[in-house]
């Protein structure tokens, strides 16, 4: 096969073949194509697309150019969730020690934060000990013992999706759809799961801003798990304000603490956890319907088992647990400041960009690799869209050991906030719910 | 500026300014920016496009990564031809000296055979002695001297060019009109030319295989020369079979002779030779009109001045000019085969691109840029489109050195003719004028 004819072929528009997709990709991760020539066929996929079969075939072979973790030694359904990412998401946290507490098996591989957006391996660190980089054979013993298991991907996870990101990241090739699903269901699948959960965000804080795009990946990830025999339900979610009131990796363990205590009962974070462990319940067979999942997961909170599963997975990956017990004995950050509301009015619209930006710039995410997160470091936004607001109400609590820090993130937090005068409506949490 | 941002300036479809395309190529040319990243924006130009301003800036930038030529201290306009390539397009070789007799001076810097199309300077060089690798002082001297000149690139014309099309060569990244335009007129601009004559080719043995097509780069050629404040007359001309009746190295060299002696007055290699050469006088102001520099060019054959000057800078340019005087001296091919029809019938179609491939595979071009090229090796095509043709006449004769290359362009040649029952009119050759 010849690679410019591929690459010419896919410039023209015309779908390539599974074999193709294989000779490039695993041509490039073998380094026998140059970066020059998989760039110039990145950017003639990204402006030209993929179809559903030329996505799938991408994912296969991202997916076999590394280990498949084999779980089958392991009783009971493997169900994870992903999430496309956004601010103050700490789900993860909340809903695999529910779903595992329901019987379902949880074998969660996240991420760290990316720009503007939080981790979930960031959020577990900031508990003293936890080791979020096990080795495939303590991972495994985890999951067997305890349900659920959080790790972080490693280095023989779907290698060529590392190298290939890389590439798409300075070449101006990140946001297509096909390429984004590949990424995403090439490390998913590699887990070893039988079931999927998606979370696809949408609006001002996650990385698809218009629910049309963020159905369409979420048709593209269905198309591809189904493609792969895997059970998948996805939800559209709203990211046009950050989710629940806690943004920072300790404050999010904080909030989830709660949530999993059954400290708060509702709102946003709320409702969209047991709507999504309820899934992830159903699609594990412990239940016949969602609802059912729902119900189980709120009981699973109010009898105590639920927390308890998060206290164990946390002990058998090192975490101090007496922060989880006490977590009011926490280190506190240097610096407590109040940002006041200068007006009166109705919250209108949230850049919620903004204050993940605002978060990351007080130490609670990276600017660069090498950049170290402070733990404390974080907002709390006691606001909502819709929100009656009067001068001088207190509408954030910014946390961090950097005085100047400070000042600039509540600046930013003062900027991020539109209001208006007359009443506005609550944006709805969950948009759609595609299966 | 960031060149990830221009590569997705340019991929959504915004035009990039002049100081953007700028510092993308320059940055490129010194090694600033990696392949990968110029490819992808390459990749992206071919898809989206280039509107006139960044054209002209592409080519400008391209023009000033190298040295541009001052030939103002020659007098007189100088006027050079390009063709986009075809087979059998030996025009060059017999309108350089035409309008040179006509007191035009011709500075003209030509190029090696690209696939299936020959090239100029490989045909000069199938003269003995003949030198087409001049220094700047050789090439002022010679074009002072004898009015025109003739020569391959040098690597400091535009080496910006050079660079960007070995690398949009293996990436599909060739046929996209801004690009050819950019190279094209980089080049030619470098010369110090005050006008330019175009020659467009169109079908299936041109590159660009449809008049619009054509019409679409000679009209970017156009306004980019334009931009540059020269003078530019574009000829759309018919490429669906050979010009001419030889193609090949010396073949070529031999049938301008024959044009050059007003040894051939008729068909459509004397009618697009004379149209050319009539556009360079006029567009160098010797003549009114191109109907004038037309005629003058029929006499400056009758009355010898054109062959003459073939001659002349022949000898300048260190060739052996007995050939020239006494082209039956020259070196035969070990095999001379016809080929003859086997059919009855009118030629419908000429499979151009084929009979262009059958001449290099016999030697008179390169397969790989190491090939060494026959100066002997070629076709002589006997048939135009039109031709009534008996079963048993000659359409062709092979020259070669090979025998199995020989047959294998006999086959190809057989296959490459397709015959009507029906009376099948002759194509128009020049098919368009656009000034």
């Amino acid at each position: 096969m010849n690679v410019v004819e591929l690459i010419r072929k896919k410039r023209d528009g015309n779908p390539l073949s599974k074999v193709e997709i294989e000779f490039l990709v695993s041509s490039y991760t073998e380094n026998k194509i140059p970066d020059y020539q998989f760039s110039s066929f990145l950017m003639a996929s990204y402006l030209k697309g993929m179809n559903a079969e030329e996505t799938s075939a991408l994912t296969n072979v991202m997916l076999n150019s590394g280990i498949v973790i084999n779980l089958n030694d392991i009783t009971g359904k493997k169900i994870d969730k992903h999430s496309t990412g956004g601010v103050g998401d700490k789900t993860s946290l909340i809903i695999a020690p529910i779903a595992a507490a329901a019987g379902v098996i949880v074998p969660m591989i996240s991420g760290r934060g990316l720009g503007h957006t939080g981790g979930t391996l960031d959020k577990l660190e900031s508990i003293p000990g936890f080791k979020t980089d096990l080795n495939l054979s303590e991972y495994k013993r985890v999951l067997k013992k305890c349900g659920v298991v959080l790790i972080g991907q490693t280095k023989n996870i779907a290698p060529a999706d590392k190298s290939i990101y890389a590439l798409r990241d300075v070449t101006g090739t990140v946001e297509s759809i096909p390429l984004i699903t590949a990424s995403i269901m090439s490390k998913k699948l590699a887990e070893g799961v039988d079931g999927l959960v998606l979370d696809v965000k949408t609006g001002n804080g996650a990385f698809m801003r218009t629910t049309k795009a963020s159905v369409e990946l979420a048709d593209s990830l269905i198309n591809t798990a189904k493609a792969f025999n895997k059970k998948v339900v996805a939800l559209i979610t709203d990211m046009n304000q950050p989710l629940g009131n806690y943004i920072g990796n300790w404050l999010e363990v904080y909030e989830s603490i709660k949530i999993l205590k059954g400290k708060i009962v509702s709102g946003d974070l709320y409702q969209l956890c047991i709507t999504l462990s309820g899934t992830m319940i159903y699609l594990g067979g412990k239940v016949s319907s969602v609802k059912e999942g729902i119900k189980l997961s709120e009981s699973l909170i109010r009898n105590g088992k639920a927390f308890d599963k998060f206290v164990e997975v946390v002990k058998r990956q090192g975490g101090d647990i007496n922060y989880l017990l006490q977590p009011e004995k926490y280190p506190k950050p240097k610096f407590v400041i109040d940002v006041s509301s200068a007006k009166d009015g109705y919250i209108k619209e949230i850049n919620t960009y903004s204050i993940g930006m605002a978060a990351l710039e007080l130490g609670a995410g990276r600017l660069k690799k090498e950049d170290i997160i402070d733990p404390v470091a974080g907002i709390i936004f006691n606001v909502k869209i819709g929100d009656k607001i009067k001068k001088g109400d207190r509408i954030a609590t910014v946390h961090s050991n950097s005085k100047l820090k400070s000042e600039i993130a509540v600046n930013k937090i003062v900027d991020s906030i539109t209001y208006s005068k007359s009443k506005v409506n609550k944006p709805k949490l969950i948009k759609r719910i595609i299966t």
